[in-house]
């Protein structure tokens, strides 16, 4: 698969990459949506547009009892790891480019997986070499 | 596809789920490397291999003039993407389970990727709830 990103890169921006990761832990949370792959997809798909991406592809792997689905959003990438056995589910959005919203996609997993608490966190994963 | 991780879960372990994310910055790296899907899918397949990983299935996307890799390992991910214009990578080895060794992955990435500088981060992904 072959896409431009030119569209991400701004002209004169300090860095020459900008990249935003939000991730965190998800407890509480809905056994049955935490083992229906077809939902953790459809879930991805509208995070994705929530968060102002680019979705590319998205793919799910039934882990029993769990599921792994990996988004891939032009340059960067949506992850949903589940464990229904306990509520559990480990959430990633890694997105770049000025524009994109990781924390409202973000927000949206959270909500639709009816987590009862979460974490979040965030790490800067631009060019900066300095 | 469906695959059984009990064999990941000891008893009585104190953490239900014992997670593990090294993720970085690459700079300086070779550009040509970046550019070849099929040499980044290589990598990631011998990255999995020496953390101990089960690798379930890795694919490539190419988003001129980069390429984001992400490999599935067995409740978990490895993923790679390049700006081979600034030499420039990021990466994530994120595992679950106590016998993984994703430092060892992740530097297995960083001089594959000949980066002359890099940035090595770590986010315990465990079940915390307290």
């Amino acid at each position: 698969m072959l896409m431009e990103r030119e569209m991400l890169l701004k002209e004169n921006t300090e860095k020459p990459v900008i990249g935003k990761h939000v991730y965190g832990e998800l407890y509480g949370c809905d056994p049955e949506i935490l083992s229906d792959a077809e939902k953790l997809v459809e879930i991805v798909r509208k995070a994705s547009e929530i968060g102002g991406f680019t979705l590319l592809d998205v793919k799910a792997w039934r882990i029993s009892p769990g599921v792994s689905v990996v988004g891939i959003v032009l340059e960067s990438h949506i992850s949903i790891h589940t464990w229904p056995e306990y509520g559990f589910a480990t959430v990633d959005v890694y997105t770049c480019g000025e524009t994109g919203d990781p924390v409202s996609a973000y927000l949206y997993i959270v909500k639709s997986l009816r987590a009862k608490k979460y974490t979040l966190k965030t790490s800067d994963r631009s060019y900066e070499w300095v």
